[in-house]
């Protein structure tokens, strides 16, 4: 969306932000509390936090005579970025009751009146990238917000429907088969005027020998061929640490899966639902996908692969864990002070994930995009895709 | 409040099940979910489980045709009757964003309306008893509802105020000195037709040696000479397991109390105060009790010996260590079934505490009453009395 | 012993040096080394630390011109007495490979030689106070070091034997039945001048109601009935942190039960032998002492109702858990310095053990005596007598 | 070494063999047994592992008649092949006190004579491959002999001296500057007919952009410079785990350094020395590799720019951490059984180590190696190479 005119810009922000409140439109008052793991954070947190984003990082430096609209705020709802002061400790958040939702509706009312007022006449470029880096920001967050209101009500006993019709998960696959690509010098990166965050950048070539790429994602049927194979008893197909992983927590089935009197049901944003075999797998980590892959005698595309394979196969449903690892692009380098926080910092110990889920929001995917989280985790929207 | 008349005991029923609502009055939603640590509850769990006892022991047995609020309840909201079924883990109770704040009063008001129809014509002495445990039961987790509120916002970076005016540790000591209790064989246990907990019975004799008993307890003052001297970093003075407490938790003051501008400070219900001299010192444990004396030269009374001085002394604001374990006296048994579990089962690694505390609910305190709690917990209202 | 003549002394001081070296002398050099759990302590460091006990409180002050042995030695065995300076941490015994076995033995003979020779002359009556406290303290870890050798051998796969004939637990009852205690007042405590530990001392009156108490501790037959019930499968036996205990660590019998074939095996310091349903049960912990007495309708008895019943029961094999929490007596005051941490800093949170096992050393045995361990310890030889 | 003749192959088995003995040579018995932290192992567990490596694989497969030295040893000595059967738990290696080191000196001895013999007539390409195989694992084992051993003595409060002359870390560097390696396709991994691991295979095609590679090693001046610049309180130039991991751990310096009267010392196999400012510096993790880079204002090379780079350097003392991340090259494929069990499943979070150090066995170096440890790993000889 660039360059963005004055009016672009406004009705860009009006409409990423009510996009947010419109996520947790269906929530009681008690749901934006809690954090029932370090992972995942309160919705109350989230709504804080993206507002905090634009309030420190453009209001602050770029209004004259902006107040804020609560000093403590800032303690309470920066995230990681060690510049801007010192945090509330992140598996704490769950237990900060004050301020209130009510009160957090009411600093996002402050921040977007603020932030109308200043966009009417803001022309500073640097200002402007910071608050399309902003809304870019809450998009991310506005993903996390889906899944994290996923995790509190599926795991309550009493599997509370968070709006009917929201499932995310019943979606099935378009066309079958394999896509080939042949061996040659391709260029990964971005490449053009528009935004992307700083780890897509520094476009360079890298080297594909031919693969041949699946154009569907694996299924619900075919895991649980998988699973009535024996999938989760066989070492042989598992990574060391994945073999742990499943061993130390009892491991039998994707996240949110329950087997109800034989029939293998699963938590939807609708409420507990008869598993659909034709629909695409939801919700396994890199250990379980790493492990359908060896079963099948395939391995999961590099990241490079499927950037280059993206035109010749259907995307878009599921965050696809590739296995490449998050590390920095040859040209990487990352922007001064508590901006240049946003990704670099984390290129340890992550595996990149490539695509969108049904769960991204609407503007908020490309084909360079380069989502990464840990082995481990597997409460994002997440899938298979089979290279051989 | 025995024999209780149908009219004592419906007033006595009212009167108490309002008073859990009006301590919870001045909370917003929010306050209502977390549990900071594991011994903490959610306010909204305490009155829903206060509730569930009643219509466990009492509507489902005595009232014929009692439909329960909701079959899910009793799993969420039985806190450790292993005898009335699987429970929710006590760690989890604070990412139980459903039922809503809203839904438990909402079962309060099913549960009240059915058990004031019932008391109109319950006869059955068992029954009537239940009933009177449950309502003892309650006022239980009212004193646990203060403690656990203050928890919540004490720890909340704003310290926010619960209401004005309820500091409940600014209150002071009335006369001073020591008395004097002699040698001889005393009768120890409650001892009337009244109620009281099954751990108060088997009266029983014990051999007290002569002792002199502080009639006032600590003050802040005293324990800020404590820690001036410093007492806090003199390993003599401590249990082997405090010091270790100490030492691991970088511990330097009482519970909720902090240092600014070199003056200090305790958070309150009334918000962040001064610290009064004047006033009797709180929220310490075992470990800071039984260094607190050794550094007078002195020790802690055991039960037997506060039970027979309590009437020469002035008590009643503070639960006060004793240096006895909490154990069965001589004569005592649990009651079958699920009611069997309130007491006995928690007899090992617990000190006894005696007296009362300012958030104790009126009515529900007696010379003979034994509280108990581990020696490292100290968000109640404890306090320190000397023997000599 | 006491007054101890010259000779007297240092008879008693060959006779318990050698005995600690007697128990080692079957060990293989690498026995000496491990500490498997934090509890067990490695036989070298037994050795040493009993060691380091005479140099540090005997030689050192009362020795004109003795050189220590090593300086280093303060820092590596000195347990828990925080007055004499920084100590390794316990739980890392088990790495410290140097100063060897080889070294610790030179080290004793070194202060064996210096103290022979202080001894042809002290007169003294602290330093042989000090003397024979060192003396019953080594006795402790000699306890200790049978217990912590049968760990180590009886936690490896191989089940080593110690030493053929060296079961210790194949030991049978004499006399059944019960005997009856009248009510009345008793005194309790040390009464003699002979050795006592501190924690014996401030006889003192108790009052007694009347009750029976078992002549013979429950063997390995009735025990077997008890698992046979169901015992360990039903949570109304057991106090609450002993029923986490058992869940938490999936326990099904004593600590050295194995089921092979179906028939229950014991590791002995013979190895691994069938269990004879005549012997003593041994190696159960508070909570299943607990259990089995509630599981039998029965009680554990009180330390005080154990020391005044003593002279009509059998005594001497199993230390016999009380139902008596680990607090100090009436008038207990302790010694100030190192000494001082003998016994006191540890009155929280163990019960007190009465009477004697089969690896208690000779001499080292007395109706007074107070043992204590926590809760859930089962590693010492261990025994249930009842009371009703 | 390949294709072998038969006195090469029994040349080469005596050799290797021989000198993992000699390694542990200047040991005391006592140093073969702990395990202080998971990722080390006991020395007698080292010298048993790589000998039931030869018996499983090779002598009980490949030589009629043999008969297993004793049947507990698969359990005992087997370290992660699930393949095998059912392991000791890895943390529990350090309690194993028999069988005795001169047990497994008598193990090697039997395993060793019966290799002798079957190699005299031993013609399987298999099996000879298997014994290959097996020389290079018991080398990778004398690697972390070394090193293991230096972190029991290291971590030893006596600082013992392994032997003298063995200081392993004051090496310096030959000549400094940069060379430039120009754009293009390069081919990466093993190419010839020797012996190499599976991990290196797969040769492919990479492409790479023009880079700078320092030709020396960061000495130990240059990273005091880092401490002094306050590298370690600067956030900034760490990655966010790298960061979590200085504050918990409270790092200040590379592991074994000590500040001693304000000057750096580090422990060495010769005891503790002053730091050499002109030695290559060793013992950082990769936080402190990705840290001091980022001072630089440079990076890490990754494992293709090593390997193409590396005739332009001078590599071999170091283990050098490049910025890849240890995963599978394009046409990997595992073994088949056991043996598959190698390296594959050890792909995921851990980062490649190029090079060799001073520590590694003779002949067991090549431009390929690919070496993985996790990023906070630090124990072994690892050193940092820039690129800009």
């Amino acid at each position: 969306m660039y360059p963005l005119t004055t009016t672009a810009i406004s009705e860009a922000y009006n409409r990423v932000r009510q996009h947010s409140e419109t996520i947790c439109e269906p929530l009681e008052t008690e749901d934006y509390v809690p954090q029932p793991v370090p992972f995942v954070s309160p919705p109350k947190w989230h709504l804080a936090h993206s507002t905090w984003f634009f309030e420190t990082f453009i209001l602050k430096p770029f209004m004259p005579g902006y107040q804020v609209f609560d000093t403590d705020y800032n303690y309470l709802f920066n995230s990681y970025y060690n510049n801007v002061g010192e945090r509330t400790l992140r598996t704490d958040r769950g237990n900060v009751t004050r301020p209130t939702t009510r009160n957090v509706y009411a600093y996002r009312q402050h921040v977007d009146r603020h932030m109308s007022e200043l966009l009417e006449t803001l022309t500073d470029p640097e200002a402007l990238a910071l608050v399309e880096l902003g809304l870019h920001h809450e998009q991310q967050h506005q993903e996390l917000l889906v899944t994290d209101i996923k995790y509190i009500l599926g795991h309550n006993p009493l599997f509370p429907v968070y709006k009917s019709g929201h499932n995310l998960v019943d979606d099935t696959n378009g066309e079958g088969g394999f896509a080939t690509i042949s061996e040659g010098v391709y260029e990964i990166g971005f490449n053009s005027d528009e935004f992307c965050f700083d780890n897509e950048l520094g476009r360079h070539k890298v080297y594909l020998h031919e693969f041949e790429i699946s154009k569907a994602l694996v299924t619900n049927a075919e895991f649980i061929a998988f699973m009535e194979a024996g999938g989760y008893q066989d070492f042989n197909l598992w990574l060391d640490e994945g073999w742990s992983w499943v061993n130390d927590n009892s491991i039998n089935a994707p996240m949110y899966w329950h087997k109800i009197n034989g029939e293998w049901h699963y938590y939807t944003l609708d409420g507990l639902q008869k598993v659909n075999p034709d629909a695409i797998l939801s919700h396994i980590n890199f250990y379980e996908a790493s492990a359908f892959a060896q079963w099948k005698g395939m391995r999961l595309p590099t990241e490079f692969e499927w950037e280059i394979a993206s035109d010749h196969v259907n995307w878009g449903k599921r965050w696809e864990w590739t296995n490449s690892a998050y590390l920095p692009y040859p040209g990487f380098s990352k922007a001064p002070g508590a901006v240049g926080e946003y990704n670099g910092k984390f290129m340890i110990n992550q595996m990149v994930l490539r695509g969108a889920s049904v769960a991204t929001s609407p503007g908020h995917s490309r084909k360079t995009y380069r989502n990464f989280f840990h082995a481990h985790e597997r409460w994002q929207y997440t899938g298979i895709r089979l290279v051989k």
